[in-house]
């Protein structure tokens, strides 16, 4: 808190709520990510207020909203949180316990915890600070379950004390995070005002009748959810500065770290040129690289959204979060244990940095439930194509248009440094699987299953596709960003990297020996070649760590001269 | 401390040092065991002061210092620790950089730390605690580096006063086992008297002559470090332990926790009815009851140790302790994800032991440099049977001297199911990698490299090899506990787990499609195959579990009602 009110008093988030447009949230993001770097319970914090509670007033809210609480909320006067999660529902929000009725006669609304399931939990700033909330509850009128609806409540006074009829508290000790207060809220029959209702999808009459443009309640509440894309993009994000933050330390470390000699009275050698731990970290580098590409790509299509965009942003993101998040914890685990002992001490971020991150991949849409959502996307946009007898747009999908691409029988160095092979590779992947997806749900179907349960039952296909779409994207964005730098050593090292990139993913992804994508004879030559590239991408790693331009700062000594750090000089200090 | 003194007070170190035997060793583990299932803090306390300074004054000591040691270190009247690691040198033991040199006047060893890199470091009991430690160093005689020696110094007084010439500093915090006060110490010209040298191995005479039995410096070290395979015995073991702890947390709260429902009106499905999360914890429960097999098994062989058994148990307890502890992070982090949320709070276990036991993979012993060395060992015993004219011996390598084995072209749901079959295929990957990585790093040799480059230069198939020795060990163990149980459905059910574990494996490492000892077409029957075993694995989870026999005090609130922990009644308690 602290530090946020330090931020606040330097004007840092000047802007951030009442103005807007693609430049505006760009240098939010880029602040978010800095913050997420220093201290990720202080960018949790800020986010909890401004992106969630004042993303709510926004988006759901309307002109009455707006004018009330947009500016107090950019100023920090009052102190914003965000109700959705309960303990019983988490991803599932259409689940959610806490009813919300209405009175015509007081005018009021009132919402009830029914249930100890219906506590409201992990809400973030809720424990000890927010002043205010944004409730998220089933509405009932008239008998009628209308669906989850948002309401704004006072939880707390000016002095911090709990408001009426409200009981809080802390949700305890976490493995990381422990900066944010984490709260659980019971609401005892609340009475709020019926303007509290943010009413930009849906509304009630003071006199009780229900009003909402959008009929059908599965509609209504995507519209809700919309806007909620937001987390998902930062959190996609700032996940890889993480792996970046882990990455330089652990491969600044193996540039200064020696262990064993390999011959008789000879030196030891520096850990990074052991080709098993040039294996171990540089793939995770040149992947880093290749999503920080699709990271920057996320964040250009999210900040020129538009109703017609939104979908295909959905599905990026979800893709996008799960696979980077996953890679970050995958990153500091190695980077970690690459750094032996000292991978351990706090001090020295990269242990410590994963509790801290660990929470990325359940938050916000639990990874496994966002890639299965990717799954049944695509297999929405293939039935689409066959019903409105169209071709596949969108999402990198037009490949599915054309034919088959052909990989050579015999692959080489040269032809596997090739990003049109490497692209088509991962197009016959992706074809191949979402066809075998479509072709197993329907049959699935045809034995009178329902949609959901034969997705359930076809899991193993809709993972595997899911990883196919979201490597896919990856790979195109870093063949985008590729393309746009001028001729030169730059752009050779990038190649490098970035088929690197491809060929891990060939080599690591069992699929695509699975389904005979690749020969045995091929997967050996791959292999082969992911030992030539790590070799040649060891010259330019204090490069490629440099160029992420972290400060130093940021950074731990065992980056830096870690004996000076451990010396008995500094224990005195 | 208070919880190390607690049981001291109660006895429960009664006998530890000064009887000996394997049924004492047995009950010496078990009682380890439930202590690092309880605090894992408490467990690397005891376990410096019991098992590595008690076993190297057993050891390493000879008469003299038993006598002296011995009864009171049983009884905690002095505290030891174990000072082998240095800032710059921790698998490397050889080349520790402290310096001990021999004053035949006075009759004295002199302990000097001759640059920052050699101070002590990570020394378990060191920052606040211990009176006693062994000193590994150097032994410089007439100017002649002898190689690694033991000492024994005292550190502190009885009031805590660090002893002259002495400094000591903590390393600081960590991302567990904070219970555990790990120091640096620097020795300047610490004089300790001539008797204080562990001369089991060799001796400094009066006036200043080294004698030693073993005139090869390697082998003097190799039976310095033999002794250290009780660690590793009791970290493999252990880590099985809290594998244990993790699931039996998530699979229950799998079995009461709801999400989801997959038709309109129908009630949310529990998470471990979805095939998908069966696909995700049973696979890790499967393994974990093989390798708890594997765990026993190891501990009936080491507890009857003798010196022609040595060298197989340390390749057995390198493998076994590299394999389990990576299984035991990886359980805990599926674990811990598989739980949303409620895996980030520290009281419910999962992800709190993930920064208790992350040490595991890389303490006494890098688990990437251990593998190396069961293939070294590997290497060796091919290249010894072709040298001496002999069959394969030891380590389960017999199969190599008949023919091999053959695997049916078209495997069907049965045929896998067979252990023979399962054995086989295992068989053939451990064959035909091993016949590889002998070639490779001949190849390599022949072209003038020396074997350590050429075993590091092979480090794809070196890895492959050790893990495919490591999952056989662990099978066939299985095999062994399985036909120690009589007919009847116990048998059963664990003839469906030892399968599970062996089809995921077939499934989950790719060298078995990568060298073509699965077809596609095979491949794909054990993946159905996979799913099916899920599904037949499902009843029994919750008696699954609740077989290990942690008490209910030992899991977590998520384990049991976790409504009611989480209920507004329990705040107020």
């Amino acid at each position: 808190m602290k530090r946020l009110r330090y931020m606040v008093d330097h004007g840092a988030f000047k802007g951030w709520i009442t103005e807007g447009g693609a430049a505006v949230e760009l240098r939010r993001m880029a602040l978010n990510e800095v913050v997420q770097m220093y201290d990720h319970s202080l960018a949790v914090m800020l986010g909890a207020h401004y992106f969630l509670w004042g993303g709510a007033i926004q988006f759901f809210g309307t002109k009455r909203h707006h004018d009330k609480w947009l500016k107090i909320t950019e100023d920090y006067g009052i102190k914003g949180c965000f109700a959705m999660t309960e303990l019983g529902h988490g991803s599932n929000v259409r689940g959610i316990e806490t009813i919300t009725t209405y009175d015509p006669n007081a005018g009021e609304f009132i919402i009830n915890t029914p249930c100890e399931s219906a506590q409201k939990y992990w809400i973030g700033g809720a424990a000890k600070h927010a002043t205010h909330t944004v409730v998220f509850s089933q509405l009932h009128i008239n008998g009628k379950d209308e669906g989850v609806h948002a309401f704004i409540v006072q939880i707390r006074d000016e002095e911090g004390n709990v408001s009426p009829n409200i009981r809080i508290a802390d949700c305890g000790h976490k493995i990381g995070l422990n900066g944010v207060d984490n709260g659980r809220i019971w609401f005892d029959n609340v009475r709020i005002p019926r303007e509290n209702l943010l009413n930009s999808v849906a509304d009630v009459s003071p006199d009780g009748q229900y009003l909402s443009a959008i009929k059908d309640p599965v509609q209504r509440f995507a519209a809700f959810l919309a806007p909620l894309t937001s987390g998902r993009v930062n959190i996609a994000v700032s996940s890889i500065y993480i792996s970046k933050v882990g990455l330089a330390t652990a491969l600044r470390y193996s540039l200064s770290r020696r262990a064993f000699s390999l011959a008789a009275n000879e030196p030891e050698v520096l850990l990074l040129d052991y080709p098993s731990h040039q294996r171990r970290l540089l793939p995770l580098l040149a992947k880093t690289y290749a999503m920080s590409f699709a990271g920057n790509y996320l964040k250009s299509i999210y900040v020129k959204r538009s109703p017609e965009t939104n979908k295909n942003i959905h599905v990026v993101s979800s893709a996008l979060k799960a696979t980077l998040t996953w890679h970050n914890m995958r990153t500091l685990q190695e980077c970690r244990e690459a750094c032996g002992g000292q991978g351990l001490k706090t001090e020295n971020r990269v242990g410590h940095l994963k509790g801290e991150y660990d929470v990325q991949s359940t938050f916000e849409g639990d990874n496994n439930v966002l890639m299965q959502q990717v799954s049944k996307a695509l297999f929405g946009e293939y039935i689409a194509t066959q019903k409105q007898n169209r071709p596949f747009k969108g999402l990198w999908l037009e490949h599915m248009n054309g034919p088959s691409p052909v990989i050579p029988a015999q692959l080489t160095s040269s032809i596997l440094r090739s990003s049109q092979i490497q692209t088509d590779i991962f197009y016959l992947r992706e074809r191949d699987l979402l066809n075998r997806f479509v072709a197993e749900v329907s049959a699935h179907q045809k034995q009178g299953r329902n949609k959901e349960y034969a997705f359930s039952l076809s899991y193993q296909l809709a993972e595997d596709l899911g990883r196919a779409f979201a490597d896919k994207a990856i790979l195109l964005t870093s063949i985008e960003a590729e393309a746009n730098v001028p001729a030169g050593p730059l752009k050779d090292v990038l190649a490098l990297l970035r088929t690197l990139y491809a060929l891990v993913i060939l080599e690591e992804d069992a699929s695509f020996l699975r389904y005979g994508y690749l020969s045995v004879e091929n997967s050996a030559v791959v292999r082969q070649e992911v030992i030539k590239l790590c070799s040649e991408v060891r010259p330019h790693t204090l490069a490629l760590v440099s160029s992420f331009g972290i400060p130093d700062a940021f950074l731990s000594p065992i980056a830096f001269d870690w004996i000076d750090a451990n010396s008995w000089s500094s224990v005195q200090q």
